[in-house]
């Protein structure tokens, strides 16, 4: 059994990420502590500068840690690396109420996933799963902006869906599959 | 004369700073670099973070940055500290958008500045101005959501006022001018 610390304040986040890994035989351990996060348009600079930080604040190894964002297309991107504030402000309401009247619903999930190894040396690896946005919202699982978006091959929600399907093709399931296997390789063979 | 160091690579702000602070005698020269903002609702906490990464990345002091935002109070304070970022993605258009049947038109223009003094503190100011978003886009003076936000005490958006009114009302102007006078004492009587 291989032990990870995940560095994040969000009980949704965590819950997802143990289930994803437990599959590796991974097993998920919370660390308390400040993620810092920088403004930028690109998960990949944002989730670097903070495992940089994460890096020279703790001791334990590895920690993971992760950034993910709800990219509208024909908002340029939005709300992008800042989905959680645009939820917190103007909500799923705000986000529909921008896409009225707007023919392109193409919009993406990505997560970007670092890992400060036992070596010291940080990965990132990137998972996007695309779909489209909902006319409303639906569904009640999930969390942020679930309850709008319905991923390519399905006609549900991310909130309908739930976390057997997330499980499986979510830019979270992605993005920590990937890093998953790295890990497992630099804990058996280190160096 | 005083020399300040201006940490920016927004020449409308660069513009704005030199004229606020010509009045006080002090000479503005540009400062090269990348100003690190954090994620974080609070402008006083985004500016605290960079000027500390500024203090350790150059040596001249003192320095100066500043990080400024628009807060529509109907919207949770929408775009606030992200307005950069909205206005490159959704713009003025979005944000009229979501304002469309709000009766609510209150907002704020808010700036966050601090300096870097030469005995290695940090002080920080704050400057607001309040007002109202206008129905639609007017005037073509200044930059980001100017155009639509019309101040206490004028009928007119800041884009169509323009940098002789901003100059004495603007979060910029009131949260430098402070600023302005703390450097001045620090410099000439340090310590």
């Amino acid at each position: 059994m291989v032990t990870v610390y995940f560095l994040s304040s969000n009980p949704h986040k965590l819950k997802e990420v143990r289930s994803i890994l437990a599959e590796f035989g991974i097993e998920v351990v919370p660390l308390k502590g400040k993620k810092v996060e920088i403004q930028s348009s690109d998960l990949r600079e944002i989730i670097s500068y903070a495992a940089e930080v994460a890096a020279e604040e703790h001791e334990v190894r590895p920690i993971i840690l992760e950034d993910s964002g709800f990219f509208v297309h024909a908002l340029g991107g939005f709300p992008g690396p800042y989905s959680r504030y645009v939820y917190d402000t103007i909500g799923v309401g705000g986000v529909l109420k921008l896409m009225e009247g707007v023919e392109d619903r193409r919009a993406h999930f990505e997560c970007a996933a670092a890992c400060v190894c036992p070596d010291n040396t940080i990965e990132v690896e990137v998972g996007k799963v695309y779909g489209k946005v909902a006319e409303e919202p639906r569904g009640d699982k999930g969390f942020g902006f679930d309850p709008i978006f319905i991923p390519e091959g399905y006609d549900k929600t991310f909130a309908e869906l739930g976390d057997d399907v997330k499980k499986k093709i979510s830019h979270r399931a992605l993005a920590l599959r990937k890093l998953a296997e790295k890990v497992i390789a630099r804990v058996r063979y280190p160096g």
